[in-house]
């Protein structure tokens, strides 16, 4: 059946299948320690134009998140982010489960507001009972967010110049990232968001791997965190599986290109669902597009197509996601056309 | 290079990544919920006659490890196991940072004594000082071990009679379980297993995946223990790459016929050490085979063969492992013949 | 200088420390198996009507609430509580260093809403991604509340049955029990609340004791809660201090009595502020009362009185906590009237 | 009953009792923030001769060990000690229950072997598979040791440059560190120790107190260290309770004094022991001898007297220890001689 539903629907980009089968005899280190891994970190490094930056790769979104919120913090410290963050709601308390805390702002449209930071940093400083308290250790973004939307290059100028003036550093989840580089409406470029930021994740198991996310520390990683990862279970024996997936994807910009692809299938998307008259809850400038269906006719639908139940919108209405990829071709928007 | 360094270094049977290739544009359900998973779980079980158990797919041997002790042992409890296991050495303390101390007993060439096993229970249940103490919360054992041992059926047997007179599980880490099976030296099959402990895993990352270790509950599995999966980071979106892979293995016992590949080119592969003279420090009915080179020689040797270099024997000797797989060929062999 | 900045300004009542003189010599066996402990456990059980259920003996509240949170949860579960409750905002996140999160609902001058609990755990119950997240698994009430409020017994029984209409656990912070229960508008008593909730605690530190905090669990502790105690670090090697101090408090009700002339003070105290036209931002039926003062009158005031800075009201004034204590006299009160 | 089963089987000094007393209705700030907390720490610093050091009030040992090893701890890093360590076994696994592992060296009656300790270390340090494996983060010793042992300076000077060549911090466990400066037998002061060690702590449940044990970082605390006790559950509301307490041990040496106490009286238990040809199992030169006792006779004698049953010795005796303490009289020692 046709699905909308998520970004991690198909396997891998077919590139990444026959590297992986064209090197799949070669004897290889295990943990990290092979030419395709090393190979893919200079790669990234390069692109991100952060030389002096460290690159580790580990397997999925939710070890990444907490192994390295729990390798930034010191015990007393916990992670700030917006209500809807996926720490916060959806990794089944992988952050608490390492002893720290998610200490919650309001979100507009999954989005965290600077202003909102600057006071709730402001107001922990100046707490006479902060002793008592969690420390913030951290600021954590998600990009694109948890709703699909991005952020301007000057709102995350000001979220990080907000963050290190409580010598906080900020962390941005990039499981989408890919989908917000390749958005129009996105104002800066792999290669700046070194600079934006303290550690970020370019995401692969979204666009286009059949899993790991590459982290960057755009300056330092944290001592050991390779003994970190082991410790986290997030290491791979055979880090070649993430090694060549992500050599392939950053050669000739492989990533770059298939997120392209989802962005322009979403942009068709809107205007088959504009064309349908089904209104929008949230338009977003990346893959996800969150709708609005009355319930039959959702109910009705969904024997036909596949998308995600979002949460009620009224007694009579659900807000729906639908989502593209980097795997979905024209003729998947040309058969939703029809199905709607 | 050659290399005999371990069980790990190449990638996926061919098989595997045939099979990935194949299936790669289907749009499945994430975290587990297709039908390759569902079909790879009811394959396990039938190969374990165990049809009322349960079986999970995670991604690596640590975040097993962790994630199954973590979830079957109160907080107050510990997990028994030889000083040599792999949780207590070579996981960076993975166990203990979910908060469970390991309480060790000698090994014996890798393996748990049983009267050793029961003289530690009776003495902690009638320490004085119990209430004070870390209670055992369950007993773990590999298979084959961390020396490339293995456990007679009766051996098994005693051990999980004695975990069970305390009410311990027994735990089986299986990450080389194919190894053991596949041995002629070994007295029982993968049916018989279940039958022998509560919990253990079928490791297919060292046997022919190139991740992926499948855990079977022979009667039940922790409550939520899906959400314990995903709070410990070990929960893939795209669980097609573990449900593709183990539904692959366990097709015409895929499993056993690779992993007894690596048995007979151990066996080619003791007769060659033997021919050239080559002093034994473990010689072991699995594919881990455990020598004593002079340090120049060992030294001069490392420039053309892989090897993993294990502890030091005396001043001028130390011990060294060589490892086939289910990937070794018989020509390898003839090429360390020939290096040696 | 005066001080109403808490109820925790003075040692204890002179008839523990004279219980404690008295049996200073005695040779008494440690952790809690001396004959003082049995007593006030006894005493405590009688007082609670509830002959079925444990009590133990802590030290301070933030270890009492982290160590009986961790000892009933599994490792996937939080404990649902109000935004503003203790455990969330003032333990330094000792909740989540055990590991959980705290599911937070909103608060109404302290308290819970049983409707929102309810929609909470029907939403929770009910949503499409609950294996992702973390569970529900006991709510947590302050009596009195950080606000000085209280739960009517229709209120308790309502938070009760919808908790357990959810099969968790509830449990009450009773670090100030003993105001809530001395206070007029309290309808029901200890003997009533052993049937109310499954655990709570009785507050010694702020009622009279140098420190010590009675946890009952009604029905059946957690297995083994003994260790769970030593593990946390909250078993006291010498508890005759705990055991002569309950032993003491629960004798000829002193407990109650000494509660109840924090209230009576508190009701005198009322009535000056009224008297001298401060307005109150909360006034409550226990021992803590919430006013606003000009900022330039509190900061002279404040040269004069011990009081507790809460949180700004306005760009001009400030919300304020006065509190009673057992200790409190009628001539403080006085003094209060002739300095405001 | 007359006992010699350990050395908190009394309750305080009456110094103590006299002084918590005299304080008792004085208002006090609260969590250390008062005048005795400042006055004790002050001449604690002043006896360690240690101006630039910092003290921490806490309340029991276990909650002392677990919050200083878990502050001055990376997640990666695990304590070294002895097999015997408290922390190791009697603890109930409350280090591991931070998330950190104890890593064990063998004992020579409680000791550390410095040269085995560096063994250790250089093993540690030379270990190809070293990422993979918890790094050694601090060294534990008591001090005197479980076995009623101490260090010479000699000895405690070399376990700190070990420490330090591979930059960990040594802390001892002061639990019963009176007993150790008291005996004639140990050859440095307190003063001496602050130049030994990174952290101590000075043991009051056992040297007098009601509870409290004094912890000196000699150089400087861990940040944020008054947040990490809060968050373990460690920091008293009525800090005054500590306060006092230390601030009363050490005016006029009363700590060292009341230490030596237990010291003659062990010297005449000895001298009774062996009078009555007793066998030693273990004469240490503080307040614990363990002595061998025919299994009946201990029986007979258990009705009698009060001790410590340690370990069998072998089919038909008993290794048990006769502790002394502060509250120790000459006249219980002639009680003694009596009953044996």
């Amino acid at each position: 059946m046709l699905s909308f539903r998520c970004d991690y629907a198909e396997g891998a980009h077919p590139e990444i299948l026959k590297r992986l089968t064209e090197t799949n005899f070669e004897q290889l280190d295990g943990y990290g320690n092979d030419p395709y891994t090393r190979s893919a970190k200079r790669k990234i490094l390069e692109a991100c134009n952060c030389p002096e930056g460290e690159v580790h790769l580990l397997v999925g979104g939710t070890q990444t998140n907490s192994t390295i919120i729990a390798a930034m913090l010191a015990d007393y410290e916990g992670a700030v982010s917006v209500q809807t963050a996926h720490i916060n709601v959806h990794e089944a308390g992988a952050v608490e489960y390492t002893g720290h805390k998610v200490l919650t702002l309001p979100q507009h449209h999954g989005k965290m507001d600077a202003g909102e930071l600057e006071a709730f940093l402001a107001a922990s400083a100046a707490d006479p009972n902060k002793d008592h308290m969690v420390w913030p250790g951290l600021v954590y973004i998600s990009l694109s967010t948890e709703y699909g939307t991005i952020y301007t290059r000057a709102e995350l100028a000001e979220l990080q110049a907000i963050a290190h003036k409580y010598d906080l550093p900020l962390f941005i989840d990039g499981a989408r990232l890919g989908y917000a580089l390749a958005s129009p409406a996105c104002d800066f470029t792999l290669a700046d968001l070194a600079g934006l930021c303290d550690v970020f994740y370019i995401g692969g198991t979204k666009v286009g791997a059949l899993c790991g996310e590459a982290v960057v520390f755009t300056k330092k990683a944290p001592k050991h965190f390779f003994t970190t990862i082991k410790q986290h279970g997030a290491l791979l024996a055979k880090g070649r599986l993430l090694g060549v997936q992500f050599d392939t994807l950053f050669t000739d910009n492989l990533y770059g290109r298939i997120a392209a692809n989802a962005i322009d299938r979403a942009q068709e998307m809107i205007a088959v669902l504009k064309e349908k008259g089904i209104p929008f809850f949230l338009e977003t400038p990346t893959n996800q597009q969150f709708v609005i269906l009355e319930n039959n006719y959702m109910e009705a639908l969904s024997s036909k197509v596949g998308f995600d139940i979002w949460e009620p919108y009224d007694a009579t209405h659900t807000v729906v996601r639908f989502a593209t990829s980097w795997a979905t071709t024209p003729q998947k928007i040309q058969q939703l056309r029809e199905l709607l």
